[in-house]
């Protein structure tokens, strides 16, 4: 029998699988295709993959039997159980050095688990970030790669061929150890989340308050792609707002207002609890996906309780202009959340990332992608040690040009009854950051009357007193009980 | 040798243990008492204990000899290993039918465990909240236990003699299986951190737009806890803004503002996360700790940003008047999102949990005791299945009555460059809660497009649809992606 001819293996030939397959196919790499019903392939090789090099697989022994070595196998499966049930497979089936990649959006810590098992069977496991959606996938994703770093130079040529570019370079670099590609990715997700509550804020408040036609918020959506907005969530938005039905009226009016939250980006704000990262954008994001599934109980509430009138009053073109103000200047505060979080999640697990990286890798072919992360991008490079977004010299003036305008939004959202809980909590956010002095004290004197937990004064940092405050209830200090 | 005397032992002399066992006295228990550092047993009986029936214990073979049958321990330790560790060591002393109480603030997960892991040994195993602080449990904390049931009668007199009453209801009853009673404790500290919060969030309000004093606010708090506010944490922060240093200046304002938040404020937001129940205000509060505890961070950022003058130019009095009820309407909210999670974890574990009995327990004795959980308890009592506090005849009417100035005072603070997350959230909950209709119909279009999650028509409930958006991309929908 010839020599095996597969540059590499692609498990699950669902819709990001097959379009990575025929994105690597085009790039001039052989795949080797396989699913766990076979049928699907002789589907796909019959169909989307026709006439190209791609390989069918019958089983797992004969997908490894066409592979070059080292192996690469990459798994694009249902984060969870079936990522280990494959690996578990596969195990028996390769040798020390080969490589297997899990694609799929796996917690990080199942990463960090998964590296350390197949290393010490001398395998290299790879956990890569994937994100475009399907465009993405078959044009040019953003590829966010961790794990064992010697199995990088082995992959590298294929993800940063296939990876989306921005001029000449790739959105795909080597992110960290063990579980950093998909912890990066989680959060990459997390901020997917807040751009998009953002945007629906930025929509509702259009559509309720100023009353707006889908045709007009669909130009207005135009031109902020025009601005510092410009973005693949704002061009999307733009052509969902002008996507006619069959009976020529937006489409988007007709679908359910319930949106799925399970997943990244609810791991992302568990993340921030964590680590003690005040990420309240992503977290106000995920909640407000929460609420949004409660339809029956909201369609009951809204019968029961009243608000005041949403339209509002002052002039229209000038809200629109703060509108879009609002939801930028919230978005530097969710990127600069975003970026503490991995800061400290990095510290916490002691891994170098290159913060710079991250945001050039999320500048294209993802979600996010963005004129905005170049931005980010360029922060760094002036400082690759930034403590904060909101303190490069960019950013920190971008953000007080558009404070008024977001305060304004803000402000008449609240008197109009119009939620947009993130534009709010960034705003809380950016005021609490930007504070000396916050009520905290209050809450320590609180612990320390009610649990004797002690406080830290302003003169004597580092020692930590008790005070009687009630004159009874003794002065023993707490050392076990949290309140 | 003579019979055992002792009715209960108590492992962990810290200041709760101490006071539980000082209050089990009172009531005519013998508590034997033991500490693995067993020269404070030694202190614990010559000073606090000085005088009374409690009996000393050198080892927990002598302190399990001094036990009647069956017998009851129960724990005081660090909530995690220190009460693991303990019940290993407990096991072979203990026989079939004995109980172990863990009174600590452990996790309910950890409870959940402990209980099984017990029960198959045919011991019984009891997680119970104890709430009160160092004063609630010398006279008279909220108990919440939880576990093996069959505990409950062995323990039942001493729980309910010791705990708190309300008239002459003791708050302290039956929580449900399991991990109940830690789950319980676990909302009501997280309620605690969302009540913590709004009240700072009213005091740097006045302290920050209305410029008042320390004695000033105190006298305002002092009215506030004779309204509809009337409660322990209102009634303490009275004294602690009157409290003052030996200087004769408010000791308040030289605590350092830099919150602790790890423990069961974050698991409760954790598990509202976990269950995707919108727990926003609990959320906020927690974030809120973790961004106060960023001092040095914002102490240098508040020299790099500015924002608007802080002062309020309108009535003072009124103002005071709006920030009450802000406060009033804002807990309404963080209160029906504490019972929304007990209700939804209560379906996940399929535990019935008598919300009204739970209100009761909270109504006096713990951190959170008020006046307004007996409205809460009346709320149950009028309806046992009520769907949401909101939706109750009396909490509807309140929380529309103060809305307006809820609205002036966060769309103030938001002016004002005044961070008030919880004030803001709660209110952005409201909106959102009362709202037919939210623009999540964007998101689940936003993620049909880029990653043909498919979405559901309003005009046909139950089916999923994928619309091809962009005229290229395929057709097929996405089973395995999740972005």
């Amino acid at each position: 029998m010839s020599s095996p001819q597969g540059d590499i293996a692609l498990i699950g030939l669902a819709v990001m699988g097959q379009n990575l397959i025929l994105n690597m196919n085009d790039h001039g790499f052989v795949v080797v295709a396989y699913n766990r019903t076979v049928s699907k392939v002789d589907d796909f090789l019959a169909n989307e993959a026709k006439g190209t090099k791609v390989i069918g697989a019958k089983s797992l022994e004969d997908m490894v039997a066409k592979l070059k070595k080292p192996r690469r196998v990459m798994l694009l499966v249902k984060a969870g159980d079936a990522v280990d049930a494959f690996i578990d497979k596969l195990v028996p089936l390769l040798e020390k050095g080969d490589i297997i990649i899990d694609g799929g959006n796996s917690e990080y810590n199942d990463s960090i688990r998964r590296c350390k098992a197949l290393k010490e069977k001398g395998m290299l496991f790879v956990g890569s970030g994937v994100s475009g959606g399907e465009d993405g996938a078959r044009y040019g994703p953003s590829l966010m790669p961790g794990g064992a770093e010697d199995a990088w130079p082995a992959i590298k040529d294929i993800f940063q061929s296939i990876s989306a570019k921005v001029g000449s370079e790739p959105c795909c670099d080597w992110v960290g150890p063990e579980g950093a590609g998909h912890f990066v990715k989680m959060v990459h997700n997390g901020i997917e989340y807040g751009d998009m509550q953002l945007i629906c804020e930025a929509y509702s408040l259009m559509k309720d308050a100023l009353g707006m036609s889908h045709d007009e918020m669909g130009k207005v959506l135009d031109t902020w792609n025009k601005s510092e907005l410009e973005s693949f969530l704002i061009e999307i938005t733009r052509d969902i707002l002008n996507f006619k039905d069959t009976d020529g009226k937006p489409l988007v009016e007709k679908i359910l207002d319930s949106a799925g939250q399970k997943g990244t980006g609810k791991w992302t704000a568990i993340s921030a609890l964590d680590y003690g990262v005040p990420v309240t954008l992503i977290g106000e994001a995920v909640f407000a996906r929460c609420l949004s599934s409660l339809k029956t109980e909201r369609v009951a509430a809204s019968k029961e309780i009243s608000g005041p009138d949403p339209k509002f009053t002052g002039d229209k073109q000038s809200f629109i202009n703060d509108i879009r103000q609002a939801l930028y200047a919230s978005k530097i505060v969710s990127y600069a959340q975003g970026f503490m979080l991995m800061r400290e999640t990095a510290k916490e697990f002691k891994w170098k990332l290159n913060m710079g990286a991250i945001a050039l890798m999320w500048r294209g072919g993802c979600i996010i992608r963005s004129v905005f992360l170049g931005n980010i991008k360029q922060a760094f490079d002036k400082n690759p040690d930034l403590s904060n977004l909101l303190l490069d010299s960019f950013f920190k003036t971008e953000i007080q040009k558009s404070q008024d305008a977001w305060r304004r939004v803000v402000s008449q959202a609240v008197l109009r009854g119009i939620p947009t809980p993130a534009f709010s909590t960034a705003l809380a956010f950016f005021d609490g950051y930007r504070s000396e002095n916050l009520p905290a004290n209050l809450i320590q004197a609180q612990r320390d009357y009610f649990g004797a937990h002690t406080y830290e004064r302003l003169d004597k940092p580092g020692t930590f007193v008790h005070t009687n405050w009630t004159g009874h209830g003794g002065n023993v200090s707490s050392t076990t009980y949290q309140a």
